[in-house]
Formats: structure tokens, C-alpha cells, sequence
């Protein structure tokens, strides 16, 4: 199984994390071998065979599942798109921590695994059963931390019984490649992708939210001035958000008639439309969306372009949900710039 | 002679782009392996003594010079910084056309040549010469062009005639290095180093300002609804600026007392302050600013923080120039981001 291509565009290495030009976001199902890689640790080599799945904690039920087991349970598939809570921070003024993820953090695919509540139905819940935690078999070493731990999130009971939420063992019909999270990983379609949990091997019912690194300190919005210790909100649903695939930043076009293109999509069910401004945002006009596949998947769009003269333009493309969110100019700023669904500006030059 | 270091942040292969790390900025002067390079076409591989000077236009004398009469001329150093004019657009937004240098595109050296104003001397100026013309032996295809065409630069009379516009042949002390401009380059300290060329062959006096892509096309400031042949205004004198080399963006810091350092400059002579701000720009403090080596020196500063709690902070910091100028928040854009002087800022958590 191929694992990776060289169109990818390689931010790190150890971990690897890995993104995909803006070009191949077209199209409903972004390629296995360029699906974005945000990984934290190193990629743990897992043989199907030996693979367990511990379902316990707040369960009436505690059980331990084989790979071939899950296989057997009744499976779901879904389109989804996933996209990295860091994806678009390059840019982001005041700078940032973190990698610089230019656009390339975001991918969709079809999945196909076993609901989450398949499970949960099987194991049954207690009645303090409020999250649902995914720990992975990837381990490291934290700022601040003694010891290794497992990178792992939990998500509330009522998302992880969204029926949409599964353990998905493949990705555009082939098995999940070992970057992707073989043989097994959560997805957690709407959320940004820190939730979408790789190789999973333990679900466990919990009483509050996981306290861990990644959740508890590292995927929430901070800002200057905040304490280390300060409350804080966690990382979750995506917010709607439009990026232009083609052109491309600084190209030069003929004057004559053009297709921008690009994909929107949100974290609160489909697209309702995505407008276009050619003239450095004074004038917008509606882009031809097509419909969505799923609540989960990403939209392509398009739109006629005709420039009058030859010169210099920003094109600028923003997009509204059903849930009445209307993509902004400039996010709302935090230390990591996580969640950046600033308008998308793609500067051209006209012959 | 080493050409190049393992440390340099490679943008561009082909032309080679390479950039120098934040923390090698610090000291006085770049070392002439990291300095940075923005070519624009292939190196021209030259052999000084076949090397030849063509000082033609409108003069009075044209001649020629070889490698050695040059080196016989009466020699000027000077310390000089140069800056990309592309310098720190990486983060710029709306997202502009060209090399995503971060901060990487600027350095300093100590440089040793012969003023051009001695050339011109010998050379006489008849009265309708207007500019001085630096022509390189770089040669590439530009869109529009026929066929190709010498990088060339023209610059006023009056800054060809500063006796600190020289024709280098030493950075740091040693030859030029090929990536640098070897034989020889010019320098034109306190403008943005497009019009240092490099590799000059060729400096002719002028009645009008050269015509070339380049100098024309390219290193102009565009704005959005700009026609291609409108009139613009081209990249010339440097802002005033300030980067900070320490701490870097992301770092983390224990409690206590930290000296936050950088270096400033300006087009316009040197330095009259910086200020330091670690509130996210609530309020602003003196830096320790050292004294200048030269009017086109950048100057080091420092400034001891110590942070009173742990938590997420902002460190800005700002330089103002004896011209009176003062460093913005935010640059006035342009299509291609040029002249970006706008306040750096470093998020770093302090723990």
C-alpha cells in the first residue's frame, strides 16, 4: 500500500506532518496518498492481527474486540472532509506558534468503519458516562509531563453517538495507510481533525473531559496575557470556510474568460453559498456551488470570471452556512492561530 | 572559497534564494556564507582576469577597466546592510505574489571596493546623464521580453556620486563569493539590494531611468485595479525596521529575567530608538541601542524583560530614525509585498 506521494508538502518529519496542494483539493475525494498527515509522535507499526480494541471505563459491559471482529459489525460509510485546526495559520498576523500550515492541512475522502454508538450500544453506558475518550497507540513526551502518554481526546457522549462518528478502518475503499492511523482510527466528522484520533486502541466512557496535554493545553484558544493555568476553550467544531484552487497565488491569466474554482464547506452541515469578489472585495457575486454529498463533505464551487483589463487583482472568495455563519475577513486571533477560516485572497496578474 | 552553509533556508534553487536564520543576525556582521542571496537568474561563472569593466553613455572618456586596475583604484569601506525588497512577506495579508521570504532576506557586512563616483570621474558626465546604469552579467527570459535580457538596475546621479555607492569586491574581508556577485557588484547602501547588482560588467550613464523588466515591472509598487502600464513608483530607499533575534517565535521561557535582542536599521541614516512592548502593544519601553559603525549599518539592540507571571505573551518591538520616521503596525500594501517594515511581533509562552 502506498503511503505518501511526493506531491505532498512536507512541513515536518518526525512526526511527520505532511499537506496537499491546493490544486488536488478539487475533485469530492482528495487521493489516500496525498490526504494531509498531521501527526504528534511517531507512526506506530501495528499488525492487524495482534490489534485489540479496550472498550471500558463508565460501561456496564467492559469488552475487547479483534480487528476482525469489528469488521464483521455493521459498517457505515460517509464522505467527510477533515481539516487541521492549524490549517491557514502561515500567514496569520500577529505570527504564531506552531507549524506553519499554509492551506494544505485539509483533505476529504469516503470512510467506511464501524459507528461509534455500534459499540457503545454493545458495552452499554453508566449514567455518569458524559465523554467519550479515543486513545491512540502513538506515545510521547510533553512539556511539563513525566513520563510518556498516549496521545488520546475525548468528545461529549452526544457527538461520539452521532452515528456519523465511527472507528473507520478505510479510507476511499482501501485499508487506512500506517500514516493515516492503521489499521484502525476515529473520525469524528464536523470537528477539526485533533479529535479524528489514530490508531485507536482503547474507547473508554469518562465522567469529564480528558485532561491530557493535547486536549487540556495544546488544542484550545488562547491569548495574550492569559495564564498558563486560565480557563480556556477547547478546539472543536469547524468553522465555514471557502479556499480557491485554482488560480493559484501570483499567476498570470490571459485576458478572456476564466473559471475560479475552489471548495467550501462548514462544520455545521452544508454550504448555503459561496460569493466572489474580483475587485479587492468591493463587489461580491454568487459562485456556482454544487450540492453537498453529506452534512460532512466539502463543496466545490465555481465562477465565471471576465477580466475587462489587464492589471493587477486579489480574488477573494467567502462562503455562508445553513447554520447562518458567513466566513469573515479576519478571524478571531489566538496563540496558535488555530481555526483560521479568514476569507481566502488569491492575488493574479491579467496579460 | 565556501559559497553557501547547511544553516541557510533555501527558497529557490534555480535562481538561488537562500535566506539567513533570525539568530545568525545578531553581531555586526553577517558571515559572508550565510549572508543572503536573491539571484535572479543562473550564476555567471567568471574568471577576474578576463574580467572587464565597460564604462560607457553618456561620458566624456569611455573605458575599460580590468579586475586588477580596479583593485589599483583608491579603495572605500564601508559597512553596509542590504535588504531584500521582498523581505518579511511571508505573513503579509492579503497574500501577495512572490518568494515567501519569512525574515530571512537581510543581512550586514563590512564592503570594500571603489566608489563609483571615481569611475564617473575619470569618465566625465555629459550634461544630459541622469542615471547611472549597473548592468549585470545575469541573463535570463522575462515574461514579455524577446529573447534574453542582463539583469540591469539604474540608479540617480546623485546616489551613484555618494562616494559609499562603490563597486565591491570584498565582503567581510574576503573576495566575493560567486553566489554574491564574484568578480564584482555594486552596492547601493540605504536602498532595497535590487539595485546592488551583481556580476556588473557594464555602468553607463543615463538620460532617463532604465526601462528593463526589472526595474520597471517588477520592483514597483502595484496595487489591486492597477493597469499594467499604469505609472508606479519604484522600490528604492529602505524603511525603518526592527527584528527581533531572541527570542524566537514559539519559544518557550522560564520565569526570571531575559534580554530580548535584535538589530534596527534604516534607509535614512541611523537609528534613533527602539521600544519594546511584551502586552500585545499596550505599552512601549526604550531598548539599549548600540551606537551605528555607518549610516547604513544596522544597529544591535536589547532590552531586559521579566515576566511576572507564566502565561501567553506577545513581545513587539519598534525603531525610529532620525529622519523622524517610526516603524508602522502595518506596511502599506502592495501586490508584491515589497518594502515590509511592519512591527514583528514573536508569540512566546512563558512557563
Amino acid at each position: 500500500m502506498q503511503d505518501g506521494s511526493p506531491e505532498q508538502i512536507i512541513l515536518n518529519t518526525q512526526p511527520l506532518v505532511a499537506g496537499v496542494p491546493l490544486k488536488s483539493l478539487e475533485g469530492d475525494q482528495t487521493p489516500a496518498e496525498l490526504f494531509f498527515v498531521r501527526n504528534h509522535y511517531s507512526i506506530p507499526q501495528i499488525d492487524s492481527s495482534s490489534w485489540r480494541l479496550e472498550v471500558s471505563g463508565a460501561v456496564e459491559s467492559p469488552f475487547t474486540l479483534t480487528y476482525d471482529e469489528l469488521l464483521k459489525m455493521p459498517s457505515r460509510e460517509v464522505d467527510v472532509l477533515l481539516e487541521c485546526a492549524g490549517n491557514s495559520r502561515a500567514s496569520v498576523q500577529p505570527s504564531i506558534e506552531g507549524l506553519l500550515w499554509d492551506h494544505s492541512g485539509v483533505s476529504s475522502g469516503s470512510w467506511k468503519g464501524v459507528s461509534v454508538s455500534q459499540i457503545l450500544k454493545r458495552s452499554g453506558i453508566k449514567g455518569d458516562g458524559q465523554e467519550v475518550l479515543f486513545q491512540g497507540a502513538d506515545q510521547g513526551e510533553e512539556r511539563g509531563d513525566v513520563g510518556k502518554s498516549s496521545y488520546a481526546m475525548s468528545i461529549p457522549l452526544e457527538k461520539a453517538m452521532d452515528p456519523d462518528t465511527i472507528l473507520a478502518y478505510r479510507l476511499n475503499g482501501e485499508d487506512l495507510s500506517p500514516s493515516h492511523g492503521y489499521p484502525i482510527r476515529a473520525l469524528v466528522p464536523g470537528w477539526y481533525g485533533m479529535t479524528s484520533v489514530k490508531w485507536v486502541t482503547a474507547v473508554k466512557v469518562v465522567a469529564t473531559p480528558h485532561d491530557g496535554y493535547h486536549q487540556s493545553k495544546y488544542y484550545v484558544f488562547q491569548k495574550p496575557g492569559d495564564e498558563d493555568g486560565a480557563p480556556k476553550s477547547r478546539v472543536s467544531t469547524m468553522g465555514v470556510k471557502s479556499l480557491i484552487t485554482w488560480p493559484g497565488r501570483g499567476d498570470y491569466l490571459e485576458k478572456g474568460s476564466h473559471l475560479i474554482r475552489g471548495v467550501a464547506w462548514s462544520g455545521k452541515g452544508p454550504v448555503l453559498g459561496v460569493e466572489v469578489s474580483t475587485d479587492d472585495g468591493k463587489t461580491w457575486q454568487g459562485a456556482d456551488v454544487k450540492p453537498s454529498r453529506s452534512a460532512y463533505s466539502w463543496q466545490s464551487w465555481q465562477f465565471e470570471w471576465k477580466p475587462k483589463s489587464s492589471g493587477y487583482f486579489l480574488i477573494r472568495a467567502r462562503a455562508t452556512d445553513t447554520a447562518g455563519r458567513i466566513q469573515p475577513a479576519q478571524f478571531d486571533w489566538n496563540f496558535r492561530g488555530f481555526a483560521n477560516n479568514s476569507i481566502h485572497v488569491v492575488p493574479v496578474t491579467v496579460m
